[in-house]
């Protein structure tokens, strides 16, 4: 249970970076094992840190009026070995109002050294019968 | 390393039930844990052990014309949970001859008494320039 807790607040970090932009937080997240790979909703894979970090600092250029809020989050956690999985509802601000969609990711986060670092981030939209849903307008 | 190997011996059967359309050796595969989930490409996730189940006898009913092969297979596993991620290729056959398209697939395994059980797949489209490629026509 107490890997449990520290695998949803490595995931929850992750979330943080995300909504703050901020890269050097995000480098704290990730893992530097081999495998270590992300996949971006409808993105194909990236492998290895460096290419992972250049991503998110891409993303986070071209990302300004996002946000991500999580739900449905289930956590199975080994000695060394974490997966967290959850809804992202992702909130973009458009011209008409605010937009969201609705990702499901695959988290996995691997114990490196004493910190539990983010080894695999899988994120692919999930469908809507509205696709992408309007929540309100400004 | 020896957990490894059982992890990807559990995924090669995964493949195999698939290919074979074989249910039965399809429900050794999956586990029963509460958190189970199943992320077929484009749907949304399913949860617990016979809902997923449900959906592979739907899949085996309306796929007779396709085979997975996997490649770029890798594997971190620990002492009862495993991850394995690969590039699975699609072939189908259709009229115009043998289509194939790339999924990533993310797929976990929970050691449950002595065997290890997926607990996880969540497969998504891998973008590809020309979308779906045509191998060969016959």
């Amino acid at each position: 249970m107490i890997n449990e807790n520290k695998a949803r607040f490595a995931n929850e970090s992750f979330y943080e970076a995300f909504n703050k932009r901020d890269i050097a937080a995000m480098e704290r997240v990730w893992g530097e094992d081999e495998n270590t790979t992300c996949v971006h909703p409808g993105w194909p894979p990236i492998k290895g840190f460096e290419p992972i970090l250049n991503s998110w600092a891409g993303i986070f250029e071209n990302s300004g009026n996002m946000e991500i809020k999580i739900s449905d989050v289930q956590v199975m956690a080994s000695e060394d070995l974490a997966w967290v999985s959850c809804i992202e509802k992702l909130y973009t601000i458009a011209e008409s109002g605010v937009l969201v969609s609705r990702v499901f990711a695959t988290n996995l986060f691997h114990l490196e050294g004493d910190s539990w670092k983010m080894v695999m981030h899988h994120a692919s939209p999930v469908p809507d019968i509205k696709g992408t849903e309007e929540v309100s307008k400004n």
